[in-house]
Formats: structure tokens, C-alpha cells, sequence
């Protein structure tokens, strides 16, 4: 059995140095990356792989890793938000406390989209320890607005044309807000499905890689690689719904409720049933218990470098640490417990609808770069664990993108993201725009 | 607030000293350790953190972090696994394709550890990526018998009386397994409750971090520490318990049915009564997605190693990788599946039982070095996630250790410990041999 995308096959640089090009021309203004690649050392799928001599590849081709249908990514360029290893770049996690040592080996995912030929050839801005201490990068759409965050650059290259597709990572609202914010596709899917090793993985029980793209196509093509997600068949009804407008989080500015009320108003038109389920109690909960969860354990995961670095971490990641050291085990265990019969009580609650419909963000990205923003709007479904897509729609009073989240049961990345492809047409308005 | 072990005192490093004598002296026939503290840098607690200068302690010495009631880890001398990071040490995950740099940073474990005062003196020997290929470590009860594994190095200097405590992980039975060959005691606590940042995570849904020790006790200090598992109450009543003897597994040789049965006659006659569910397909069906899980999971993990250096992997894990490559993503899942099934069935199974009695292992330590034993009788655990204690109370036909593990539900791992506590000498026949 042989596969296009079979390693030892050359692959065609033509668009990795396309993506080199572009970054040199508009990154200093977007400042999106840490690091590129040198081009001279980009691969041709038979160095890809191996330091050493290689006789064909023992492991075999036909491995199932690395294959999407249509050999979609065979050549794409992408950035690698920097808390993910990437081969002979350092990996410093927007911070002053991390070294510059090149790494050895890629992370896990970056190795499976090597693998079906994508080529990585930077690596992206992130807040300091993908936390809330905002690095420089600018939104491609106002650069006096904020890209949101903490995958700050992913989002930002993806939007400004730099790299066709990016890695990021969500533990509260890092994915699905910088996409919101930056107006593309974000994907977060189903927690534990896409393997961390080689990410600096900070909060055990919520980080979670995801990825940016400009359309939902390229997005399917990812998941088909990273987790196996393209099995689900296309959707040949209309969907049933939720609506889960989270109004008990706050208000949501005017061109983003529109934004919500108008995708839900297209999909009833084209047959969608819709029902809106009132979860007021559960959500503030939900909030709550990952505001605990979350600084418990990064606190713990923070405690080996604000131990022999303090004086290189700033202030807000260390204000998080000295919060999440002050929370007793007991607690921790009642918010985990919560968690736990909430997201049984959930699946009962969603388990006829196909998928959910949501704020992604309060409104358009904030203007000023010294936050990325609220998540507010994110974090239950990071702790939930659901996989989540951002799908960009409209543009808001000022004239930057707005959307909305759609999520979907855990497990059902495939199909969530059918309908996505599916659908997204028909609600995204931005063409009359 | 200020603690005992506050990190500003000062830690006297005797009892790491005279550890480091002990490793000089024993370990040349052992061969647990691959690396070693340098005795002039040992810790003296204000240098145990922090490069730069520091002034006080800002994040707060009463973070409640390291806190252990006793202080007993205070000076205590540990072992770390090699696949877990300790500053100063490379992390070579007992493999060729490794490099020999010394980490910056403590991985989470240590660092934790390390707060409460203990002394890391050396990293121990590991199989290949903590899979099968053994290291070089021999039993200390007999030097031509395994120490089982993967955390062989760990288990073996902890018999050995070269340290008190050794940290080791378990995927299959990496921790259960060596301290039934080695006669020690062995923890497993709940799965995803000691934070994994620094360590080498290769199945990210069963790689748990445990510990070694001599003495239930010291057991119940590091759980303090690490899991904050010291508030649960001194048993006062007798325990209902669970017998599980696993028969659908395969045969116990004579010895460790012997230490099965006599510690359940021993509760009995101390008033504990006993259950014997019969859960034969359960508990097959458990071994299967285990192995299933595994192989997929360490086979996207080991992906970046094996596509850079495979001619230095050795051949069993290649195998292993080429096995995980080939399971589909939906046989994964239905196996994920079938494993959350399993687990709430038997949550409810066991929700009226203090513990469950099972077999650590199927008999005393096997002859030779080429194999680190089965773990077959460990294997239902690491998937469920349940915290697991080996207690060691027999000598075997051979003059080898056997014993018996118990195993609690998910979050129980204080109450665990100290049912042990309390009921370990009671089924401990060891003075009698």
C-alpha cells in the first residue's frame, strides 16, 4: 500500500517559501511570529524525516498517521503557536523565563502533519505561558486592536494571509477567541484526542491543541489528520439546535447578538428545529468550578519554573500561581466532582441536538494590546472538554469580524465539523458585507 | 503563616549524603541509578530554589504546596524515573535516540517535592521510553531476577535501602509490578492527580505518576504532598472489601495465591467482610482496551522519535509503535468508550466497598533480565484510573517477595492509604518467615 503523502515522496516547497515571503513582507507590522524557518532548510519530504541514513521507511507508509483524504495538507505551511515543539526552533512560551535551546524532536501533532506533508515554518506568538500576559502581536484587521489570545499569532497569521493554517491551544478561551477576534475558522476539539507531548502542557485536566484556518475545509483536513475525524458522514437533513445564549455571563455587544440571533435565524429558515434550553444555574457553576480547576493546576504546573525563575515571570502569570497555591486539594476535588455530573447531566441534556450554537466573544476585539480579552464565553466548553468551532459571519459596528461557536457532544468532531462545512455558507453574511 | 519547611530554611542534607555513600556502595551490582547528585551541590534549602537572587519568598511560603502534616519528607533522599525531569540532570527516558543535556527545570512532582523538603539524589533506570525493553537494573533480593519495570530503578534502590522514596510511573503496571518484585511498597494514586508537566508522556490517558517506599507511611507522606491526600480519618470500624482474584487472567503461582488468600482470611478474622463479584467478561474486556488504548496512544507519542531516529529505538517499542500506527482511530474510540462504561458500572459495582483485594502480580520475581515480567494483573487499574497500593506480605517458594494489591475508586486515595496504614501489619507475615 502506498500513499501519496507517503514521507520518503518529495513534497514542493513552493508554498512553505510562498509562506516565508509573505511573512517577511507583513510581519512587522502583524508581528504574529517568534521564529521561521530557514528557508534553505526547508523539506522535501525525503529529508523530512531522520537524522540518520534510511532505508525506506520500516515503520511503514500505510500507518493510518498523517493521512487525510484529500492529501489536503501535502505541502500547506503552517505556524505552531510556541508552547508546541517544533525541530530545531526553541520553544519559549512568550516568556523571558524560558531558554532559547533549539528542540530535538517535534511535538506529537507537529510530527503527524509533517507527516502528511505539511511543512511548518514558524512559530507563533503566545501571552506568556499561553496565560493572559499579552505578547506583541496586532489584529490584521485594526492593528491598534487586540488579535485576542493567548494564541495570539496563530490566529493572527492565519487571518493576515501568512500561513494557510496554525496551532494553538485552549484551556480557557485561546482558541475559539483570537479566531473570533482575528475573524477565522477556529477549531477546538474534543479534550485528549489530539496528543500533547511536546506541548508545555500547564493545566493537566483543560489544555487543549486546536487550530486556526480561513475555511472550514481546511479545518476538516487538520482533524483528519490529528484525529482521525473525517469518517462522519455529510449531512443530508437539517439539524436539530440548541440555542445557548450564556446571557447570564453578560452582555454581548450589539453586532455580536445580532450575529447569534441571525445564524439562528438563517438555520430555522432552512429547517433547523431549534430549542433553547434554559441552563442559567449550570453555567455559572461551570465557570466557576474551571476558574478553580484552571489556577489549581497551573499553579502546580508553574511551580518548577516561578521556583527557580520568579523574577523572570510576570506579574499577572505569578498573581495566577499565588492564587492557584492558596487553593486547598478539598476544593479542587468538589469543583473536579461538579465538573463531572454537570457533563453527564449535559449530554443528557444535548443528546438529541447536533450541535449547539453560542457566543464566541462578547463583541468585536477590544481596541488597545494590553488585554486579549474576555473568555468568558469559552471556558465552560474548555472545561467540559467539548470541541467547539468558531465560525467568523458578519462584521460589527467597527467594522472587525464577529461569529459565533458552534459545539458539539464529545466525540463528534466528525460530524460537528459536517455541519460547519455544510452550513456556514448559509449563515455567513460577510459576502454582503 | 510560616511552615517548617518554609524553602528559605535550611534543609540538612545528612540523610542525602549518606544515601549517595549507600548508591556508592550498592549500586555497582544493583545498577538502579543512571545518573547521581553531586554531593558538594546538594540542596541546603535557601539554594534549593531560584538562580537569580531572591528575597524572601514572594510567592509565600504557606502556599500549601509540599505541606505534609509530619514534615517527614524533610531531608528525605529520593529517587526520580528517568522519563521525569530533574534541574541539572539530563531526562535520557533510558533510551538511546535521548540526549544527555541537564534539564533546567524540576519536573511539577519534584518540584512539589522538593518544597516539602526532599532531597532528588539521582535518577533511576528505566525500560526504554518506560515500555518493555529493560534496563540494566538487577533484584535486589536475588541479582538474578528482574526488578520488574519499567520503573525498575526506582523500585529496586528503594529495596535496596539506597533511598527512602522513589518516584516511578505506571502505563500498564510500571509501578505495581516492580514493588511486588522488589518487596516494597508501591503507589498508583487516581489517574490525572499529580501533575504530569516535566515528565515524558507517551499514553496521555494512562500515564500516572506514582511512588516507592518502605513503609506505608512514608507513602502516606508523599500522597500529602503530591495529591494533598492527608485529611481522610483513621479507619475505626472493619472494612468491607472486595476480593478479586482476576482467575480469568491466567494462574498465580502457589505463593502469591497463598498471599491472596491468607490476607483475606486475615481481614475476615479482623471483621472485614467480604464480597467476591464475579466480573470474568468485565475484566476481559477491560485488558483488551487497555492494550488497544495503549498502543494507539504511545504510538502518536513516539511518533517524532521514531520518524528522527528510529535506528536508535529499540526494537520492541519500534514493534509497538507499528502495532499503535495500524489501530484505526474509530477501533480507539470504541474502546475509549467501552472503557467509561466500564468504569461507571463499576463505580456502582464497588460503591459499597472500603477497597478491593487483587493480585499485584502472578507470582514472585521470573529469573533473568531479559524481561521485567507481566503486568497483566495491573492493567485493569491503569485503565480505570482507580489508586492502587502494593502491600508486600509473603516470601515466595524461591525466598522472593509476594504480596497483595488493594485498590480503591477513583478520589479515595486518602481513605486508601489508610486503610493500609492500619491494616497492613496485620497481614504482613513477613517476621514470621
Amino acid at each position: 500500500m502506498t500513499h501519496a503523502h507517503n514521507p520518503v515522496c518529495r513534497i514542493d516547497p513552493s508554498r512553505a517559501l510562498h509562506a516565508l515571503r509573505a511573512i517577511a513582507e507583513r510581519d512587522g507590522e502583524i508581528q504574529a511570529f517568534v521564529c521561521q524557518a530557514d528557508a534553505a532548510s526547508l523539506p522535501d519530504g525525503a529529508k523530512a524525516h531522520g537524522e540518520g541514513s534510511r532505508n525506506g521507511d520500516a515503520l511503514g507508509g500505510d500507518s493510518g498517521i498523517g493521512e487525510d483524504s484529500g492529501g489536503s495538507l501535502r505541502g500547506m505551511p503552517f505556524g505552531v503557536k510556541d508552547i508546541i515543539d517544533v525541530a530545531g526552533m526553541p520553544t519559549r512560551c512568550g516568556a523571558r523565563a524560558m531558554d532559547g535551546d533549539p528542540k530535538v524532536f517535534d511535538a506529537a501533532c507537529v510530527a503527524q502533519l509533517r507527516e502528511a506533508g505539511a511543512i511548518p515554518v514558524g512559530k507563533t506568538v503566545t501571552a506568556e505561558f499561553a496565560y493572559t500576559s499579552p505578547g506583541a502581536t496586532r489584529n490584521p484587521h485594526r492593528l491598534s486592536h487586540t488579535p485576542g489570545g493567548s494564541s495570539s499569532g496563530s490566529a493572527a497569521a492565519v487571518a493576515a494571509g501568512m500561513v494557510d493554517m496554525a496551532l494553538g491551544t485552549q484551556t480557557g478561551g485561546s482558541v475559539i477567541r483570537p479566531a473570533a477576534f482575528c475573524g477565522v475558522i477556529g477549531y477546538k476539539p474534543t479534550f485528549g484526542r489530539v496528543h500533547r507531548a511536546g506541548m508545555q502542557v500547564l493545566c493537566e485536566s483543560l489544555d487543549t491543541i486546536g487550530w486556526f484556518t480561513r475555511t472550514v475545509a481546511e479545518s476538516v483536513s487538520v482533524a483528519s489528520v490529528l484525529i482521525g475525524a473525517h469518517e462522519a458522514p455529510a449531512p443530508v437533513r437539517a439539524p436539530k439546535v440548541a440555542l445557548l445564549g450564556c446571557e447570564t455571563l453578560g452582555r454581548l455587544s450589539p453586532a455580536a447578538h445580532d450575529a447569534l440571533r441571525d445564524c439562528v435565524d438563517r438555520l430555522e429558515r432552512r429547517g433547523a428545529s431549534i430549542v433553547r434550553p434554559a441552563l442559567d444555574a449550570d453555567i455559572r457553576a461551570l465557570v466557576e468550578a474551571h476558574g478553580t480547576i484552571m489556577r489549581y493546576e497551573l499553579a502546580r504546573g508553574m511551580l518548577p519554573i516561578v521556583r527557580t525563575r520568579e523574577h523572570l515571570v510576570g506579574e499577572a502569570t505569578r498573581d495566577a500561581v499565588r492564587a492557584g497555591l492558596a487553593i486547598d486539594r478539598d476544593t479542587y476535588l468538589r469543583q473536579q466532582g461538579l465538573r463531572a455530573q454537570l457533563a453527564s447531566r449535559w449530554l443528557d441534556e444535548f443528546g438529541q441536538v447536533d450541535f449547539i450554537v453560542a457566543p464566541s466573544a462578547p463583541g468585536e476585539a477590544p481596541q488597545g494590546l494590553a488585554s486579549t480579552g474576555s473568555s468568558v464565553f469559552n471556558r465552560i466548553w474548555s472545561l467540559l472538554g467539548w470541541p467547539c468551532i468558531h465560525l467568523p459571519t458578519a462584521a460589527g459596528e467597527l467594522g472587525l469580524p464577529v461569529g459565533v461557536q458552534w459545539i458539539g457532544r464529545p466525540d463528534t468532531d466528525g460530524a460537528l465539523l459536517q455541519w460547519a462545512a455544510a452550513l456556514h455558507p448559509h449563515v455567513d453574511t460577510r459576502a454582503a458585507c
